[in-house]
């Protein structure tokens, strides 16, 4: 169970891990961003706590830490109480949701193994925007994919506004880079995937065509203005796109990932 | 072709419309809003131009304004030009996109005409997110949903933040409330639509086992934490559901209505 800590000093050192966070937390993977995963909210929180990596600490106000005791049997790290604007003093703004949690990094997975137990996975490429990132994850989540490969231009998905937009899901759908790129891709058709390649371009083929059932998928998936490079489209088996009503060019990227999400697993499980 | 006309005054009384919008625009139903419809960023512009609201005036800085001489063709409003700082001193912030349209509001169109013409139909019960619902119509024009019907609950969809996330898109797909609620719905029915309400709840069918080749579709969506009521469910043909990975409880209510959208579609064309 852990230890629940008053604590009423803003400054009390117990509470580095969630000073300042909207400066130095902006990028954790920068030189003076502490690298530590920030969960905010009992949702989120929860699913830190869930999750393989090593919560560090809670900062919470005492009805929110009192409405998580269940969650925190079986955890060895200090609950520290405090009142709202002890909170706001110390991370630097009004927390609407009322409890943190910090927690290290976890090494990142062997994209082989990951890879190895994966039925759907999805391939990032360029995916900058960090709403983007975590509102993919979510639906990743929802819509049973097993794995996130990050290709290059990918930001962090353990950054503060990912997680939450992720609604904690980025805590628990395992994702590690692929290198090198988009040679990768080959190794992803190597090991039994169908590498599907979202894009509208011109040779591309309806989604609900390109997958048979049974068949494992790997789906890249570009950012929104770009799209991917055609390095990365020519690297897979075939170019896929959603049907879309005239005059709308695209869906925003994580929007887009959902449907080609449902409709693989549903195409895969040779449902209509 | 719309006068250009140079102005370096942020108080000129012809800029009314785009004046303080932070603050006046916020809520455009109610006393005090001017109940205009504001369209931000060349893109969003184009579509508002091309839309059926009347537009009333332009302003931008001047190398958008010259950027859209194509456009303004068969326009009869001013195009104001003007620096940036003049701008962002009328409006009351910054503005990236650099050019800004009014237009007048149009009356909404007769649901009864709407959906004599329609296939697709989406049903808005209580979405009041500007920005969700800005997001469900953006998708709803992707994703080939011919008209949207609002039922009680739901926010302004001409809010100047839902057209901004909309991408201009909420001024091309026709809307109306729909009325009485949920008694409509046995209107709707009545009227040869096949109506779903996409709910979690246990009695639910998955989506894709719900509707056959050829139907006329109504889709009734709730906001994401609520859901639908249970008068609207209980007034549908049959409850539908996203088939969901374990312990995720749901989707963003726009990315749900996507998946929606695309899998009612695919069905109703006989597509697998």
């Amino acid at each position: 169970m852990a230890q629940v800590i008053e604590v009423s000093d803003p400054g009390d050192p117990r509470l580095a891990d969630f000073r300042d966070l909207s400066t130095a937390d902006r990028r954790p993977d920068r030189p003076g961003g502490r690298g530590l995963v920030i969960a905010e909210g009992v949702v989120v929180v929860r699913r830190l706590l869930a999750s393989p990596y090593p919560v560090r600490a809670l900062l919470g106000v005492r009805r929110r830490i009192e409405a998580m005791a269940e969650d925190l049997d079986g955890i060895d790290a200090p609950a520290y109480v405090a009142t709202a604007e002890v909170m706001a003093e110390t991370v630097g703004f009004h927390l609407n949701r009322g409890v943190l949690a910090s927690a290290d990094r976890a090494p990142a997975p062997d994209p082989l193994e990951l890879v190895e137990r994966a039925r759907t996975v999805a391939v990032l490429e360029g995916v900058g925007d960090h709403e983007n990132l975590g509102a993919l994850f979510r639906n990743a989540a929802a819509l049973g994919v097993d794995a996130v490969l990050l290709a290059p231009g990918c930001s962090d998905p353990l950054y503060r506004r990912s997680v939450r937009v992720s609604m904690g899901h980025v805590l628990a759908v395992p994702f590690a880079p692929i290198e090198p790129w988009p040679d990768g891709v080959k190794w992803l058709r190597d090991s039994g995937f169908r590498v599907l390649a979202l894009t509208p371009r011109a040779d591309s083929v309806p989604l609900s065509d390109a997958v048979g059932p049974g068949e494992r998928v790997a789906v890249l998936l570009g950012s929104e203005g770009p799209g991917l490079t055609d390095a990365a489209i020519d690297a897979a088996d075939a170019a896929v796109r959603i049907p879309m009503a005239g005059g709308v060019d695209s869906l925003n990227v994580a929007t887009a990932a959902a449907v080609a999400f449902y409709a693989l697993n549903a195409s895969s499980e040779g449902g209509s």
